[in-house]
């Protein structure tokens, strides 16, 4: 074992059955405090396990006397009793972290103080059907009803889109202890792990949520037409929403991105989460290793938490009939990128997550498209039809510029090779001297979409490519188009002779056969199957002129020159 | 589950362990066969394990009945009381390819038979000393001397240097079935993993392995310096070999690559094996899943057993101490893409596999950087100094490829690029017309190396870079040299005007900064981690020109001038 202490959890579903599949391979003990034959105890066979509930005092203290670190798995735990243990036993995180984040308005508040940007909300503790018309009239319609307890999965949530729902919303939620929000009208759903140790505060990448009836059905990351900056800041705001909690281990932070692309918290977890899952396949140390190395003071390299490879994981949930995830589990077995986790839950209530499948692919293209048909396959189980919104077409790998419509007719031998080769791209026209601003945002966005290359085609003076290369990273191809004057040496020249740090890969004049080619070399070089195709497109060319040559050995030249027709 | 067939396993070592890991993620119930507490058993919480020894008849059998399945982890199993109780439950792979496996010389004959390479042999069964002089006199020495049965990590292997070695082989050896085996002069050795399943073999990508002291100690994957077509031919010749045994399941193939490039089949193993434990980071799915697959007739598409990234496996070995192992796995916590296995064994006796420890990252070459001081800490734990033969520098990304040294001084500035970005390169003088068979070996092979791009630099009629590209597959970039008559607008046009088919990415005359800066841009949309360092770089070029404008501004142009000198 690399540590000889011992960890208690309280809870042992599939988060505590993932935190053992981590220490189990360090050969770290972990006693787990739930019911007999619990998710995570069934793969961790010692005698150190406790029967009972993580809201049983008597319990708690048993695992406490036990273990050297104790954890949790889920907030919704008797923060007083682990209060009380914390004088002998480690408690991370803190208990007092546990007791703010497990209070949903306590938890915006505590944001509010500390100057992190989250949803507006008032307290509605013992104000009735008045206080809910009151929000109604400050916030407007829709605003978000909540539980500040108990609340997950949206459970102890009612969203009210007129004063109509306030008598509902009273009934389903009027017993418990309330809070409104104002309503975020936002984008797309983000979501980063943050990893908190005693030297400081790391992140996980950046990732797409989607909810469906509220519950997470799918994580992306990275995130889908986000660029790499709103990631970056998304990183930065989970950072500093978790850097003043006391306490160590992985926070779970979820956030809304905003149509004017603002970032606010919606709520954070203090432990693995959901849309973590995806590193134990994605990233080089999962977030179940970075939660037990966290709270043992064990080394966690800030570049083991990188993107290995882009992913895709979708929740497997309870559906219609009682075996419905089985069968989503045994087509996933089909898909050759996927990994799949059941969690060896008991009865699948609908809704219940009973397990989650990682796709991962050498772009988020592929994962998408592998994906697809389990997204359907799951609505089909959940006895629904449409899906949620996903990228139906393969994102780009090529972005074919162009200063005017009339270089198309120039690049149709090239735009035809990218066609047969399979290669994904868009084609856009861009002009360097017409649209200077639209050209620079192009250019500067570039390196965060899915691009990988560039082909700029230009005439004239050809500034396009030139320009482009000075606010982009990628590669960029020019492909110098024959104007009225100068027989397409003015392009030329302008692509080749570029200042010494911005080159412009040039090709001939008008010869976008080979900017396309280039452009196929270039992903070929990253891309085995692409060089393959490559490789098969270019024996085909090397068989035809052996095809000619041997006709013009056996036939002649004369009767050659006939069968030209010359 | 997605299966509710059980699984009863013979031997509940670190095979066994982790063949449960991956079923734990099926929640497929694997019953093992093994000692109280053994590995396997310490992740699976359930009462259908047998504790007993794999070789106690009654256990077996015990094992079969509560079983739908019976697999091994070992070879060295009773395969007559397998074939006993074949006729009550499933054996996989069958008692017969057990049997034919666990018989090192039955092995060798049963290729020779069906038609697969392998290194010629002698059986030496009660033929004592005189059997060995004779096999000296008809091998020459060196030679092997092999155990039959029970042989694995280099137990039960003498190597006869000379005839003097005769009596302590006998020694050594005397009491078990012998067979002597011809030396392999082999360049590295290579394995495959094979998955037989029902409905035909697939094959996990070819790795390069390293053995110490006769026991596995790395894995490459890919191999180093083996070319793809060598990689090919190595999972044929796996494939080949495994494909007529009876069965299913996975089987390790070791092979020689001898210097002449040919290849022999050294010995298998019917079941998972060292060399495939980095298919649990590389691959989407591992060799133990393959394994649960196969003999569970579920599906495994072939295109889930390639490699995400390169990786690189290191056994952890037990020490010169009790604890040594321990430490090993401690160090690698510091490595940020280190995945970390300890096996949760007893004592760790010297040489005792105690765990392992796989690398996985976005090139063989970082990966081999990130290992080193992995590899030379447990050198210092095994107490020894030397490490085996690694690649000190990492390997070239880039090929910068020159007419004539001649244009080795226009090439400066670019490669102190290269150098100053931390681009792996190498520089080759290919002639197109001096030496242009040399041009098109180096061109031909190049794809099958590291490289991913190729710089080819060359004046006057400079068919360097275009005949280059037409002999690979990979992005070739033209810098035109300028050279004697014609100002550089020779070569310029040499490489711009290249035929529609074969493109020559054409830099600026005498350029060599842009052409270097390009290959940086055609690497940087592949590793972040160069766009990182190019953005950086060309930040600096930025603010570099802004304190430029700042100071002309603030001084006035007359100042500027006279600061420049002029």
């Amino acid at each position: 074992m690399v540590d000889s202490r011992k960890v208690g959890v309280l809870g042992g579903g599939q988060l505590g059955r993932m935190l053992i599949e981590a220490a189990n391979r360090l050969n770290v003990q972990v006693n787990v405090l739930d019911a007999a034959a619990s998710p995570a105890k069934q793969i961790s066979a010692h005698n150190g396990h406790i029967e009972g509930s993580f809201k049983d005092a008597a319990a708690v203290k048993r695992l406490a006397q036990i273990s050297d670190v104790v954890t949790v798995e889920i907030e919704h735990v008797d923060t007083h009793m682990l209060e009380e243990v914390a004088s002998e036993v480690v408690v991370e995180p803190s208990w007092k972290t546990l007791r703010t984040i497990k209070d949903k308005y306590a938890q915006k508040q505590y944001f509010k103080e500390h100057g992190v940007d989250v949803a507006e909300s008032i307290d509605l503790e013992g104000k009735g059907a008045d206080g809910l018309k009151e929000v109604g009239t400050s916030y407007g319609y829709p605003y978000m009803l909540k539980s500040k307890t108990e609340a997950y999965d949206g459970r102890g949530n009612f969203v009210l889109r007129s004063e109509a729902d306030i008598d509902s919303a009273l009934q389903a939620l009027g017993t418990r202890p309330l809070y409104a929000e104002r309503w975020a009208d936002f984008r797309l759903e983000l979501a980063v792990m943050v990893v908190k140790t005693k030297d400081g505060v790391l992140t996980f990448p950046t990732v797409e949520t989607v909810h469906e009836d509220s519950i997470c059905k799918l994580t992306y990351a990275p995130p889908r037409n986000v660029s790499e900056s709103t990631s970056q800041r998304a990183q930065d705001l989970a950072k500093k929403a978790i850097g003043a909690f006391e306490g160590k281990g992985v926070f779970g932070v979820e956030m809304f991105l905003l149509k004017d692309d603002s970032l606010l918290i919606n709520e954070v977890a203090p432990r693995p989460h959901n849309s973590g899952h995806y590193t134990i396949e994605a990233c080089p140390i999962s977030q179940y290793d970075a939660h037990l190395r966290a709270i043992l003071d064990l080394p966690i390299p800030q570049s083991a938490l990188r993107l290995r490879e882009p992913s895709i994981m979708l929740n497997i949930l309870g559906g219609k009939t009682p075996d419905s995830h089985v069968q989503v589990a045994k087509k996933a077995l089909e898909s050759p990128n996927a990994s799949i986790h059941l969690y060896g839950k008991g009865d699948a209530r609908p809704g219940r997550k009973m397990g989650h499948i990682t796709i991962t692919a050498p772009t988020l293209a592929a994962a998408e498209q592998e994906i697809q048909p389990l997204i359907e396959f799951v609505d089909e189980q959940k006895g629904k039809s449409r899906g949620p919104r996903t990228n139906s077409v393969s994102e780009p790998l090529v972005a074919v510029i162009m200063g005017s419509d009339s270089d198309l007719p120039v690049l149709r031998a090239g735009l035809e090779i990218l066609q047969k080769l399979a290669i994904p791209f868009t084609t856009r026209i861009t002009s360097a001297h017409r649209t200077p601003d639209w050209l620079r945002e192009f250019s500067k966005n570039a390196s965060s979409t899915s691009l990988k290359v560039i082909i700029g085609a230009a005439g004239g003076a050809a500034h396009l490519p030139g320009m482009c290369a000075s606010w982009t990273t990628l590669p960029v191809i020019g492909l110098p188009v024959k104007a009225t004057h100068m027989d397409g040496w003015d392009s030329l020249v302008s692509m080749t002779q570029m200042p010494r740090g911005e080159p412009v890969a040039t090709v001939g004049i008008n010869n976008s056969t080979n900017a396309a080619l280039l452009a196929v070399r270039i992903l070929g070089a990253e891309y085995k199957d692409i060089r393959e195709r490559l490789r098969i497109w270019m024996e085909g060319n090397e068989k035809e002129v052996m095809r000619k040559d041997k006709a013009l050995l056996e036939d002649g030249w004369e009767a050659y020159l006939k069968s030209m027709g010359k």
